[in-house]
């Protein structure tokens, strides 16, 4: 069972395991209640993540505004935690995020993890302007960090739907964190927001099957016992980076 | 007050600052309650970064040994965590670590750090040896997690003033987690351990001005005001590092 160590494990020439909802939910389970991970660790190590990906995709030298100005945009739930801590990141590597987080938990990790951007002066939106032009002109790029998969886009209200109506729209680039938000994780997206970036955390899910712009895969610390009981294939990673393109 | 997020910052000609225990003390009091970073939180960015630095002072070719085996030795209070996490990253980053853990705290955290490496496979001593041949011989290298800033070497009891002899007479090179485990912050440390490898945390302590063997600074998160308050002159980060080589 269980591999020499100078052997490469998690390993693969299988293909890369796209996850169902409930495959994507299962692992997530067995992290928190198995290896006893907590939610603020996992939650740091994907925003973290998740800001090296940008800073990847989206150089500092690469933006066109004056200021590099980004938008990030965060749900209510575990997806908008992920957000808040890569907007934190994205201030440490110079970035000048701003948040836009209507719906707050009233979870302490949730505020917690807004308090530590508040006192680091990352300023935050108290509305969307809905004229998209004030977003084109104002942001370098939207970070998407509304919904991640355990979230059901039919169940969708306000202010999210609109939300995703006014994504929809802009013409700036955005980066999914885990997946699009809106989207199905198994259904047809034809409909919905139209990532350039996207950044999957522990495995792509299948609506990324065909996804066909820049995709990255995110944080790097999933035990090798899950990697292998779930046959994710993941590529290898080099060095001690904690993305790879995929 | 707010310099714009173009201006390089956190950064100067001024001499990288030394900290007191009192500093040290302060600048991790103000992390936890004003900026609300959890100790969750803390520990998994500084013992992924301690992986880091110790992946790049040692790269898995560089080691002598058939295997990659790493000895990291845990001490009861937060240097052990950070111990335990640094000790599970270098397992996904391919090394082969064995952890000493002797008197472990009842503390939820430090359970839970433990096991996620247990989970992991990553196996643990019931007692380290005193023939200190047989760990030359078993291990390429040692990470001192044993003790941090916040601990009073003058009063270290058992099981741990033993380790420290036994990591007096080692030949294979030790890697100190924040500082060398048994100095005084500010004192002179003439017959403490002698690590190779220094990996100092939020910013260098006092007992590190003379430290003349590999030393870096890991653990990139660290609030710009919180930079210029301590006036820490912390030296400049490439790209999305989370270490820098003093």
């Amino acid at each position: 069972m269980n591999q020499g160590p100078t052997e490469r494990e998690g390993e693969s020439a299988e293909p890369l395991r796209y996850l169902s909802k409930l495959e994507a939910v299962a692992i997530e389970t067995e992290l928190l209640k198995d290896y006893r991970f907590g939610k603020q660790q996992l939650i740091e190590i994907w925003g973290h993540a998740c800001a090296i990906a940008i800073v990847k995709a989206f150089p500092l030298s690469s933006l066109g505004k004056r200021q590099p100005t980004v938008l990030v945009v965060c749900g209510p739930g575990q997806n908008g935690c992920i957000g808040l801590v890569c907007a934190r990141h994205l201030r440490i590597f110079e970035y000048a995020p701003t948040i836009f987080y209507p719906k707050r938990s009233s979870d302490s990790l949730n505020q917690d993890l807004m308090v530590q951007c508040e006192r680091m002066d990352i300023p935050s939106l108290s509305y969307l302007p809905t004229e998209v032009q004030l977003l084109n002109d104002a942001y370098n790029l939207v970070v998407d960090a509304v919904l991640g998969p355990e979230a059901d886009p039919a169940e969708l209200g306000e202010p999210h739907a609109g939300i995703l109506l006014t994504l929809k729209q802009v013409k700036i680039p955005i980066a999914s964190l885990d997946m699009p938000s809106g989207w199905e994780v198994e259904g047809d997206n034809a409909d919905g927001i139209n990532p350039e970036v996207l950044i999957s955390l522990i495995a792509p899910k299948k609506c990324a099957v065909g996804f066909s712009g820049k995709h990255y895969l995110a944080g790097r610390f999933l035990p090798f016992d899950i990697q292998r009981k779930y046959e994710l294939n993941l590529p290898e990673y080099s060095g001690t980076d904690c993305l790879v393109e995929l």
